[in-house]
C-alpha cells in the first residue's frame, strides 16, 4: 500500500512529459501548457488508489488516472474560458495566453485525448469505465451550468446549491475512486461505497475551501483573502448567512454584492465587512459543521467497504490530510 | 442494398428525438436546438453505407452513425462560436441564442454524449472504433486551428490549404464511411480504400462548394451569392487566384480583401469585382478541374474495393449526386 504522497509522485512522474503532437504548434502548446500549471493531482492519484485498495495497482489504472487528469484540465481550460478569469495559480489562463478560440479548442482536444487513455485498458472493463467516465463528464459539464444559472438567482436552496457543487467538483472524486475500483475487481456494493467516500469528501472539500477563503489565513492558503467575496461568488457560507442574516445584515450583503469596481481601499473594507457579518451569522461555526458532517459521512462508507481495516488506511490518511489542510 | 435517400430518411427517424436529458434546461434546450437545424445527414449516412457496403446493417452502425452526427453538431457549435458566426442555415446559432457561455458547455456535452453510442456497440469492434473516432476528431481540431491560423497569414501554399481542408472536414467524411466497414467486418485494405473514397469525395465536395459560392446559382444555392467572398475567406478560389493574377488583380484582391464594413452597394460592387477576376484568373474553370481530379481519385479508390461491383452502385451514386448538386 502507498500514501497519497508516494502515488502522487510516481503519477506525477509518469504524467509530466509532452502529450500531444507538435502541430499545430499553437493548439498543442496551449494544451500542454495548462497540464504544467499543476496541481496536487489528487484525482488521478484516486484512481491509483481506489485500485489499490483492492489489489496491486494494475498498468491500467495509469491509464484512467491519466484520462482523468486530462478530463480536469480539460473543464478548467474552459470553465476560465466561461468565467472570462484572466490567473489560475499565480500563471495566466489559458485564453489569456493563447486567445479564446484556441483555449477552447485546446480543451476540446485534451477531452478526446482522455478518451484515448480510456481505449489503452483491457476490454473486461472498458465499458463500465467509459460508462462511468461519460456519467461523470456530463454531471461536470451540468454543473457548470448550474453554477452560471445561479449566479443571477438572487435566492438559492441550500439543496440546489450543494447539489450543483456535487455535479461541478464532487462526483469526479468519487468517480475517480470508482474507476480504481472497478480496474481493482471490486463489486458493486464497494464501488458504490468508495464513489459515495469520494463524494462526501469532495462535498467536505468544497466547504472548506469557501471557509479558508474567509477564515483562512492568507500567507498560508496562497489565494487573496476574500477572494471569493470579491468576485461576488455564490458560497456555502454567502448561503447561510442570506438565510440567517437579519434584515440589516442583508441589506449590507446585498450592497456589498452589487459592487464591482472597486478600488483598493473599498475592497478591503467590502472584505472585512462581508467577514464580519459572516461571524455575525455564525457562518463560520456553521461552514465547520456542515464540513464535519459531510466528513464523518465519509468516513462511514470507507467503514462499509468490504475490506480489511488495515488497507482503508491510506484512504482514511487522504481524508484526514485533506481536511485538516489549512491552505 | 439501399440508397442515400433511403438511408438518411431511416437514419433521421431514429435520431429525430431528444437526445438529452431535461435539466439543467438551458443547456440541454442549447445542444438539442442545434441537432434540429438539420443539414443532409451526410457523414451518418456515410457510416451505414459503409457497413452495408460489406454485408447487412448491424444495429452498432447506427450508434455509430449517431455519435458521428452528434460529433460533427459539436464542431458546428464550437466553430460558429470561434467565427462569431450569427447564423447558420436562415437559424440563429447557438451562442446567438443561448449565449457563449452556454453554446460552448453545450457542444462540451454533445461530445462526451457522442462516447456514450460509441460505448454501446460491440466489444469486438470497439477499440477500433474508439480508436479511429478519436484520431479523426483530434484532426478536426487540428483543421479548425489551422484555419484560423491561415486567416492572418497573407500566403498560403496550396498543399497546406489542402491538408487544412482534408483535416476539417474531408477526414470524417473517410471515417464515417471507414467505421461502417469495420462493423461490416472489413479488412484493413479495404477499410483504408473506403476511407480515401470518402476523403477525397470530401475533398471534391469542398472545392465545389467554393465554387458555388462564387458561379453558382444563388437562387438554388440557398446561401448569399459570394458569401466567402464577403466574409473575406480564404478559398480554393482565391488561393488560385492569388497565385496567378497580375500585379494589378492582386492590388485588387488584395484591396477588397481588407474590406469589412461595407455598405449594400460596396457589398455588391466587392463580390463583382472578385468574382470578375476569379474568371480573369480562370478560377472557375481551374476549380472545375481541381474538382474533377479529386472526383476521379474517390472514384479510383472505390474501384480498389474488394467487393463486386453491384454492391458499389450507391456509393458511386452518392458521390455523382454530391458532385453534380447545384446547391
Amino acid at each position: 500500500m502507498h500514501s497519497f504522497s508516494q502515488l502522487s509522485a510516481v503519477f506525477e512522474q509518469r504524467f509530466n512529459k509532452r502529450h500531444f503532437p507538435e502541430q499545430p504548434v499553437k493548439l498543442y502548446d496551449a494544451s500542454q501548457y495548462i497540464l504544467g500549471i499543476g496541481g496536487k493531482r489528487v484525482r488521478p492519484v484516486c484512481v491509483l488508489m481506489g485500485n489499490e485498495l483492492f489489489g496491486d495497482i494494475h498498468e491500467d489504472a495509469y491509464e484512467v488516472a491519466t484520462a482523468v487528469e486530462l478530463f480536469h484540465n480539460f473543464t478548467l481550460v474552459h470553465d476560465d474560458i466561461m468565467d472570462k478569469a484572466p490567473m489560475r495559480r499565480g500563471m495566466e489562463t489559458v485564453h489569456t495566453r493563447y486567445g479564446e478560440s484556441t483555449a477552447l479548442l485546446a480543451g476540446d482536444v485534451m477531452l478526446v485525448k482522455s478518451y484515448e487513455f480510456i481505449n489503452l485498458i483491457q476490454p473486461k472493463y472498458k465499458k463500465a469505465i467509459l460508462s462511468l467516465f461519460n456519467t461523470t463528464a456530463s454531471a461536470v459539464c451540468e454543473g457548470q451550468q448550474l453554477d452560471m444559472n445561479f449566479e443571477s438567482e438572487p435566492q438559492i436552496e441550500f439543496d440546489d446549491y450543494a447539489n450543483m457543487i456535487a455535479l461541478k467538483t464532487s462526483v469526479l472524486l468519487g468517480a475517480s475512486l470508482q474507476m480504481g475500483a472497478i480496474i481493482g475487481g471490486a463489486g458493486l456494493g464497494n464501488q458504490q461505497h468508495i464513489y459515495a467516500f469520494g463524494k462526501m469528501l469532495g462535498m467536505a472539500f468544497q466547504v472548506q475551501d469557501d471557509y479558508l477563503d474567509a477564515f483562512g489565513d492568507p500567507a498560508k492558503f496562497g489565494k487573496l483573502a476574500g477572494g471569493d467575496i470579491l468576485a461576488n461568488k455564490k458560497t456555502f457560507l454567502l448561503l447561510h448567512a442570506m438565510d440567517s442574516a437579519t434584515a440589516e445584515q442583508k441589506k449590507s450583503l446585498d450592497h456589498w454584492y452589487g459592487q464591482t469596481n472597486l478600488d483598493e481601499n473599498g475592497k478591503k473594507q467590502k472584505v472585512e465587512e462581508v467577514i464580519h457579518i459572516f461571524k455575525n451569522c455564525g457562518a463560520d461555526n456553521w461552514a465547520g459543521e456542515l464540513k464535519e458532517k459531510y466528513y464523518q459521512q465519509a468516513l462511514d462508507r470507507l467503514e462499509d467497504i468490504a475490506v480489511v481495516s488495515a488497507r482503508k488506511k491510506e484512504l482514511a490518511d487522504l481524508a484526514n490530510y485533506l481536511m485538516n489542510r489549512d491552505k
